[in-house]
């Protein structure tokens, strides 16, 4: 991001200590949760000064969002099936499986913070919105040009959507994250919202 | 609940005894949150007797769980103006409305909570549930009934997917809980959605 590429590096390599801080943000992320993850704790497992932390992320939840752009790769690469129907099935698989995953808790946690901390929610929100934009506005734009969607469908609805079905399974344990969950999602849910939408803004 | 109707009387008569331990639970989860909410301070602050307590809701989600229906009163009576989509926009009004007061904040921080206390989770989830499906079931078989969604359309749907896009929102932060948010979730989600609807079950 923005602020560690402008800090000057000196003692480690930057790309060492970045990987160190990001690594035992996680880690104390996993551990206590994030309102008991101090930042002199995050100095402390990373063996840095808090000054080179605080100096690059000044606000703790910049240092979250740090860490989870670290660990997830930040863009990753739209599905491409050929069908509408296929890229939803695989973007749902691979939200499931984050979801279902110890990295998924972490992430479930932070949300858990985001309910009662209005500043992490909005870090957060901005942070996975700006990292799957892309990917939503590449699988919509393939099917409108394959004339499955009209031609005025938002590819945020593919967001929040998504992203609200599998965050509600996963708060309330309603069920398994599999197979079954995801075609449910796709079938019943997004793809008659999709096909029959319309543009919120317009 | 069962439990409470099975407990003999003693001291206080019943209904205040309970009124005040309900009234205590909510005042608690408010302050303190779920998590930092004992029995024992139930109980203090209710003056009641740890015993009470303990031998009626042995377990704290339940308690929580007997403050919850106190509090919202059971099941709701269902809209009913005439159409789908008039039934809609008051039920998601009415959700948006509880999202958005102290209560939801309560109730927020109970999903909170229930995100890494899976008993909770699970108790919140068949609670809420069991007080709305009823209301669901009746919007969805008077649709049927006027022939606006198929015969099959399954009312857990509803259910799933209002819910699912009020927490989301409300947890995220995502923008506010107002007429245009109700406007967009039914327009854009809810009836694509309900009237595509097939049978998950069948």
């Amino acid at each position: 991001m923005a602020e560690i590429a402008a800090e000057s590096t000196h003692g480690a390599p930057r790309s060492v200590r970045h990987e160190a801080i990001c690594h035992a943000v996680f880690e104390l992320l996993s551990e206590v949760g994030y309102d008991r993850m101090s930042m002199d704790a995050v100095a402390a497992r990373a063996r840095a000064s808090k000054a080179t932390i605080y100096r690059a992320w000044p606000h703790k939840p910049d240092l979250v969002i740090e860490a989870l752009v670290h660990r997830f790769g930040g863009t990753p690469e739209p599905p491409d099936t050929g069908t509408l129907r296929g890229d939803l099935i695989a973007l749902m698989t691979g939200a499931c499986r984050v979801a279902d995953s110890p990295d998924g808790a972490v992430v479930t946690g932070l949300m858990s913070a985001a309910a009662h901390n209005a500043e992490l929610s909005r870090t957060l929100y901005r942070c996975t919105y700006q990292m799957k934009h892309v990917v939503h506005e590449t699988i919509i734009d393939r099917a409108k040009a394959r004339g499955e969607v009209p031609a005025d469908t938002d590819p945020d609805l593919l967001h929040e959507v998504l992203h609200a079905m599998v965050l509600t399974r996963r708060i309330w344990a309603a069920g398994p994250l599999d197979d079954v969950f995801v075609v449910h999602v796709v079938d019943d849910v997004l793809l008659p919202v999709l096909r029959q939408a319309r543009d919120p803004h317009a």
